[in-house]
């Protein structure tokens, strides 16, 4: 079973000329349509225990949010939003509940799962999620991050819709260490989503503004953020302000945890992305998130909206 | 207020001669001592609302864990160990709740906080835990990581106590970027406390093997960690194997995705600090986790008895 030494894989830079796909959902990974067994670990799903045809192949969008419980919420809206019929004595549930990692909704053609915080823990999904989408022979399917995020000279509650995602130090790809090697993988977006989804934001009467801009991926929520009221602070409030300015005069609107891996995998997958954020505070003027929680619900269920307005759109429905 | 240009803090050279704090936990952040009230948001606690000290101030041992569940078990196993005397009419509580991000059970002297996934979310939990104890004044801690990993050349289900933890480039260090520079902080681990952990282990009755070894932290399940089965996959069988065969003969023991953060922190707050896991499959042999659910609680559950052991010795418990 000896494979050629160098074998014909796509480079980085050939992946750059990469075309969003519209078509069917493919791997670039030839080893899975191999194996004898795929199981998606951390949803305790696989392609010979369930049937993934039968449950998921009219899959379209996939809504990828941190909390598990926001994305429990977002099922029960969708629920209402596309009419989506639930026999009696039926109830949604966690496709995913045979672990304790991840949480995982079926809506009609729409999947609400949560990614946890961070980079590494949105990758181990990503990868199962994108799995479970090929497996299932979905066409044309669209994936969003709806999320939290601090802004940067916005008021707080205003979404940002990520034009690009760029890591700590600006940078627009993300890395992984790779059998010893330091890979870099673009994270570009797809702009016609982005646009799409700015065009169905109505600032008058939503009562609270929605911008395109750059989102920065952090690897840490405190120093990565300069924050000055982590565990750990090796610079003061001059250092911070000169930084956090400096970003903002470069186009970032935002900060979070998981754009960049987001848009590099949607990228290199050809699978057309979104990033959707709401901004729980301006980190302009400060670093804690002290808004009473009702408020902040209200907050967090705005990009969900702007989401739900764009599915409604696209499966035609009102 | 504004603060002079150059101010007195230890660089990370300084640091790397920083002895493990036998005493009061101390935070390497003056501002906090400073702040009005500090919002310990993701566990949805705060040093005004709750008074930390009189909650908080006996804890000795905090032991962290990916998953949720397995975190709410160990505590329940604890209050067996220890003991622990829960009043007629009462039941363990997650003290986290107010967030869906984290668990956190206090069991006498110990808390059994959940991570998630990956170095970023362990790393927003960490400086909340630590925080925490600060606020609560709390002395001689050590903080444990219980997880799981796979293993290279160990039958699976063997445990491994971290003697240090590495990147995915075998560096002794983690790097976060910070204000625009890429800091490095290094990942030791408290060899005494690892010592120890190891004189408690018993093979002979214990039915499965516990070693001493490195630990490869990576920022990826699949390609991070060389695997043939992920979404993605540029590389092919000849690669990985040898990429893991070279990463075994260097020392590494397992791989898993926090040690690396978990290590450099407890070092640079000079907290002494232990990782123990249990391996899920041998990465010599395969990548797929296939195991039957019933055969890995009992594995999961060896670290938690390992460290149970330990904590029970320190306490005179039996």
């Amino acid at each position: 079973m000896s494979s050629p030494k160098f074998h014909p894989i796509k480079t980085n830079e050939q992946l750059a000329d990469y075309i969003p796909q519209c078509g069917k959902v493919e791997l670039r990974n030839p080893n899975i349509a191999n194996m004898e067994e795929d199981v998606l670990y951390h949803i305790s799903l696989s392609n010979r225990t369930q049937d993934l045809k039968e449950m998921f192949s009219d899959v379209k969008f996939v809504c990828f949010g941190g909390s598990p419980t926001r994305m429990k919420k977002f099922a029960e809206f969708l629920v209402e939003e596309l009419k989506v019929k639930i026999s009696a004595g039926q109830a949604l549930y966690n496709i995913a509940q045979g672990s304790d990692r991840y949480v995982l909704y079926k809506i009609g053609p729409v999947l609400s799962v949560s990614h946890g915080m961070g980079i590494p823990s949105l990758s181990i999904i990503f990868h199962e999620i994108l799995k479970l989408v090929y497996h299932a022979g979905c066409y044309d399917v669209i994936f969003f991050r709806i999320g939290t995020s601090g802004g940067l000279g916005l008021e707080a509650g205003s979404v940002v819709i990520t034009e690009e995602a760029v890591d700590g130090l600006l940078r627009p790809y993300m890395e992984v260490p790779t059998l010893g090697m330091i890979l870099q993988h673009p994270s570009k977006l797809d702009q016609e989503v982005a646009m799409e989804l700015m065009s169905l934001a109505v600032p008058a009467s939503d009562g609270y503004s929605t911008v395109i801009g750059k989102t920065m991926c952090t690897t840490d929520f405190y120093e990565g953020q300069a924050r000055l009221d982590g565990a750990f602070c090796d610079y003061n409030e001059e250092d911070k302000m000169a930084f956090l300015k400096r970003v903002y005069a470069r186009g970032i609107c935002n900060i979070e945890m998981e754009s960049l891996c987001f848009a590099a995998y949607c990228y290199r997958a050809g699978i057309r992305g979104a990033v959707v954020c709401t901004t729980l505070l301006d980190r302009l003027k400060g670093d804690q998130i002290t808004s009473p929680h009702s408020v902040m619900e209200e907050w967090q269920a705005r990009p969900q909206k702007l989401v739900a307005s764009f599915i409604k759109k696209r499966l035609g429905i009102e």
